[in-house]
């Protein structure tokens, strides 16, 4: 059995970054490592994310989009993330159940313990080992982003600094709901700094286990 | 606020003759009358349900169905069936969240409990007014639905004798778990007779409201 931890936190904390280099880390030190984000090139969790992105949809119900996101999960950890946790790998997961609960739960105002309800359906015990949050303010995130010319922006980047204060909040009574489980970082400090604490949590967690 | 009236039953049951049926006679009697089925003709449940019924997603997990039948069953009833009880409609609909529980919760053996969570979170308090339970024998549903066919009982038909039976024990747990809810019609009988007798039950709700 492997590790499973996923990655949390606003638009712009640098998720994708700190995931590569942690990758790249473990790598050396001779874990068998594997990033993934969803829906993870699993075809059907593909399908059912062209439903959820598709700009037509303008219909789109917040609860269906809540439950699509969880059948999209569901299909993820079972094709992906649970036989790389079987062969012993290191599964990192740039967001996973927190992000529906803090996104949908919390700012789209659905309910946490609702959204989680379904989410309970589709993931069962598997919620990841450690959850690395790195917090930053909204409008450092924001800034951050609108910097990188590279970055494509979607959908959610361009929702308001409040809707981004409102999922911070969101992260922030994750935190209290799952003191043991979900570990918060200062993402406002240099990415290095910030890649070296993130890798002493994980080795952390390895070792005491 | 209109009449939220469901069809239920094993393939084979006659549902869709009774409901047509019954539409005639109400919209006769001066109701306001709207069938529906699921997906409904709606596109976002339409998206869903060809991602569910795609052949070639042959690694479609149990629960990542389940779902997606929960996704596209909150879209129609959002954009179609509560718009209609809103103008005081009478909403006859061919299958709905029993469906769900027998053949999956039930028949695949996710848990009926289970699968009414997801319901839950999908649908809300719009569970029918009424639910009439149209009940077969599993060898008679099939011989119906077979009737041209003079041809050997095969493998697969057992098969599907088994999974029907089961499906059927599923709403006789059903019939127990929501006894003022579903009502239960022998539908053996003629189709006519069959008509008669839920053409009755739907009256004398309406008129007991």
């Amino acid at each position: 059995m492997g590790y499973f931890f996923s990655l949390e936190g606003c638009e712009g904390a640098g998720k994708s970054t700190v995931l590569k280099l942690l990758a790249d880390t473990l790598k050396q030190k001779g874990f068998r490592v594997v990033t993934t984000r969803e829906p993870g090139g699993i075809e059907i969790a593909e399908q059912i994310r062209n439903v959820i992105l598709d700009r037509n949809n303008v219909k789109m119900d917040e609860k269906t989009e809540a439950l699509l996101y969880a059948a999209a999960r569901r299909q993820h950890l079972v094709e992906k993330i649970i036989p790389e946790l079987d062969k012993g790998s290191i599964v990192l997961c740039d967001r996973f159940v927190d992000s529906s609960l803090t996104y949908q739960g919390y700012a789209r105002g659905i309910g946490i313990n609702e959204v989680l309800t379904i989410n309970k359906f589709a993931i069962e015990d598997y919620m990841p080992d450690l959850t690395i949050y790195l917090d930053v303010p909204p409008e450092v995130g924001l800034a951050r982003i609108n910097k990188d010319k590279n970055r494509e922006v979607n959908r959610l980047d361009v929702e308001s600094l409040q809707f981004h204060a409102k999922v911070r909040e969101g992260y922030h009574l994750l935190l209290k709901q799952y003191p043991d489980r979900i570990l918060m970082i200062n993402a406002q400090n240099d990415i290095d700094i910030v890649h070296r604490e993130v890798l002493n949590k994980i080795l952390q967690f390895i070792n005491a286990r």
